[in-house]
């Protein structure tokens, strides 16, 4: 051919990095502007992340919790209420420092996560235990000055929720702190095919100003780690700085317990990370903005067309569904959607529609299906479900297959090496041990998972006692 | 009564301002934060905004358009490749000079709106009249670094959403900015119940770098007008700026045709001052957070709350129902679901449930109705269309009643006095008068309304011959 159908994208082995931009480009998701380190997130993109947004959205609401929009600015004196919290963030905020003509007697931050100003606004509202729980979620965007960005895993400004919570115990607070990782965990796994590991951060890893932070971290195709969400115990550190009390049921003055758990769009770049191919995005049919794309063959004979219209028209009261009947070639538009990543291709031509049959071809096996015009919607909606069930499976024995066991620190340099994916090994809770072994193999403690396994009991860094098993890879 | 159930909110007619910011903060639409001139908004004011954005997305949606997500920084030179845009933005943008302890190279704007960044992508990605229309649309944070600022009405930061779009012809741009002028003046009447005059914008009041803009004009309680939304037909301006050319049917390099419209959180403002009155918030129906709230009498009688509760569970399927079942007394419930302006609440205490009938008490009336519980959903749904309708209705003849036609300057000065609200009066075209008539009476030209009416031949100001019928009112 002359021409390949669709622009060659670089081999997922050859090059993961320009693999990755070239599928989020040529599948326009993305584009590149003039801006540094921000991205345009096209329409298809944009897709994506608002059937993630509604099926997260649905579930921040049936948990109780209800939306509202936080200033975008945050003056910089209330960001310093909190020390760690400012400790943490003011490398890597950007600063307005001008309105219009005039210099700002105060310099304002861009908010690159809003703790300070749910905290000032609920020592307004909360004064007795009857106004707890507070459970407040916004939609947002926030920004911090990333040196190194890359569409969706890393950059400057970036969509999401953060949810914001008060309650009257430190039980409570634990206990939404799980309930809302479980939530993002039970995303990523029913509804984006993403495998997790649920477990606790390290006090070098948590998030500024958090008691505790969870985590749920998933494994890419090459083998390195992803952050997916995180969610954190704030204990009454904000409460304390800003003064967030209430009259508890004794008729005592306490402060309150908070929590705030965030979920981005970054989870994006784990979906084409963890599902995609050499053929470009494959994306699960739950999340899918189009699940089924169908091209009519030889669609110039008479009836062709009509035969397909019809059956879009029908399937759509079922399916997300598209049609393209241009006058590109088959063979394009073949290479197109499966650069897209749509789920289910399904083709009619003359002799199909002869035979009361079409064919369905599924993105992520290639395989290619005659079926009967009889039950259609029921066909498809068991290979869907297939696809659906596949890709995770696929995804978890992907990980199964790239997490090892280390006893010792050769072990685990070695396995690193070989193997690169999650290792398994014991630490003794030390940070000099975390920071040791991060400048040894540039691998960072990715969480002490809430499914605890005794490996021995010696840490695979300095041999000492170990205290907790903990998952470390390489990560993005 | 020792205190009052509710707190008191000012008199619309003592003083219609500290009305208004009584409204907003009593009824939990926003709270003040320490970011000069921004707002948090609430539950209840964003469960409200989602309404309105679900509607609008919906008609977006259905008119082709897509949603996509521009960065929300702008390069100083960026902004200025348009000279009519910049000189009308840069006097009131944000500038973003620091990142981290880094100053910047380049100062970044915090965008005010998103024409250039459209542009930039728009120069991109369209090469050929196949490429066209590009229909695009984003909802966002915008900011507009105002002096004197307002909950809703007017903001440092607010939300909205801009469309974008790129046509091969001067009349498809036309027939486009049009079309969604009109899908904004549906969602005023027929949501959110409020009448909007359509027309044109004078030169002086267009939008920095737009051919034509195009307003839907609405009036408030005081006889104010507010500009509801705005729609531009861009010509080539910034195509031409940009260099956005695409090959035309003939094989031609030509620019495109552009436009933008935007929708923003303003109009909650607008609903409040149209419809509140001196209890609270009135709510039309249809945008209603919660449209019925029940309000059990004497629960603690056996069999109220189960009656109550199996009520609401019923209602529930077909309109979005509350509960106050708390200890609270029932005149405390009725002031605080006044002030909150829910369209209907519906009372059952013993002797209605003995007479198998509940109690419906509307917000916009104050009337009170005995109903039967047979076919109680039908009796909710017709009174709700009700109270839906009567809304618009009083709003409208408010608006009659407000409007006058001035033939001389004398009259335009005497009825603005007198009556406070639109004047219809004739306008020669020439600036000067604007400017003249803004100066003597404070009132600005709000807009060439599409339906034109003959007033006489001699503009009001000047004498001179007239070319418009112009709507002019003191405006937000």
């Amino acid at each position: 051919m002359s021409k390949k159908f669709v622009e060659r994208i670089t081999g997922m082995e050859e090059d993961f990095a320009q693999w990755y931009t070239d599928v989020v480009t040529k599948a326009e998701l993305v584009d590149y502007s003039s801006v540094r380190g921000s991205m345009i997130i096209r329409p298809y993109g944009y897709a994506l992340w608002e059937n993630i947004k509604n099926e997260l959205d649905r579930r921040i609401k049936e948990t109780g919790h209800e939306n509202v929009y936080m200033p975008l600015f945050i003056p910089e004196s209330l960001l310093q209420k909190e020390k760690d919290h400012i400790a943490g963030f003011a490398p890597e905020v950007a600063w307005v420092t001008h309105g219009g003509a005039e210099k700002l007697a105060e310099r304002l931050v861009v908010r690159p996560t809003s703790e300070v100003l749910f905290a000032e606004h609920y020592k307004n509202i909360i004064h007795s235990y009857r106004d707890l729980p507070k459970l407040y979620n916004q939609w947002s965007n926030v920004v911090r000055w990333e040196k190194t960005t890359r569409p969706f895993l890393r950059t400057l400004e970036f969509l999401w929720q953060e949810g914001h919570t008060c309650h009257e115990t430190d039980e409570q607070a634990q206990e939404e702190t799980v309930k809302m990782l479980d939530e993002y965990a039970e995303i990523c796994e029913k509804f984006l095919a993403i495998p997790v590991v649920k477990g606790q951060k390290t006090e070098k890893e948590k998030f500024a100003g958090a008691k505790h932070t969870y985590t749920i971290e998933s494994l890419m195709h090459d083998g390195k780690a992803l952050q997916s969400a995180t969610s954190h115990h704030l204990g009454d550190g904000f409460a304390k700085a800003f003064g967030i009390q209430f009259l508890d049921r004794d008729g005592k003055q306490q402060h309150v317990q908070q929590t705030s758990w965030g979920f981005t769009t970054r989870i994006i770049g784990a979906m084409i990370m963890v599902h995609g191919d050499d053929r470009g995005l494959v994306v699960p049919p739950r999340v899918a903005p189009t699940q089924i794309m169908i091209v009519p063959i030889a669609q110039h004979k008479e009836g062709v067309l009509d035969f397909v219209y019809e059956m879009k028209e029908r399937l759509s009261d079922k399916f997300r569904v598209g049609i393209d009947a241009s006058d590109k070639k088959p063979g394009w538009k073949f290479n197109e959607y499966e650069m897209k990543g749509i789920p289910l291709r399904l083709e009619a031509g003359p002799r199909d529609i002869e035979q009361n049959q079409v064919v369905l071809v599924r993105r992520d096996t290639g395989e290619k299906l005659s079926v009967s015009m009889e039950g259609l919607d029921e066909t498809i909606s068991s290979v869907l479900e297939e696809i659906q069930e596949n890709l995770y499976e696929k995804a978890r024995k992907h990980r199964e297959e790239k997490t090892s066991v280390a006893l010792t620190f050769a072990e685990f340099k070695e396995q690193l090496e070989n193997k690169a994916g999650f290792i398994k090994a014991m630490w003794c809770g030390d940070q000099r041990c975390e920071d040791k072994i991060k400048e040894e193999t540039s691998a960072t403690s990715r969480c002490m998972p809430f499914e605890q396994e005794k490996l021995g009991d010696k840490c695979v860094c300095c041999g000492k006692e170990a205290k907790h098993m903990v998952y470390w890879a390489k990560a993005y």
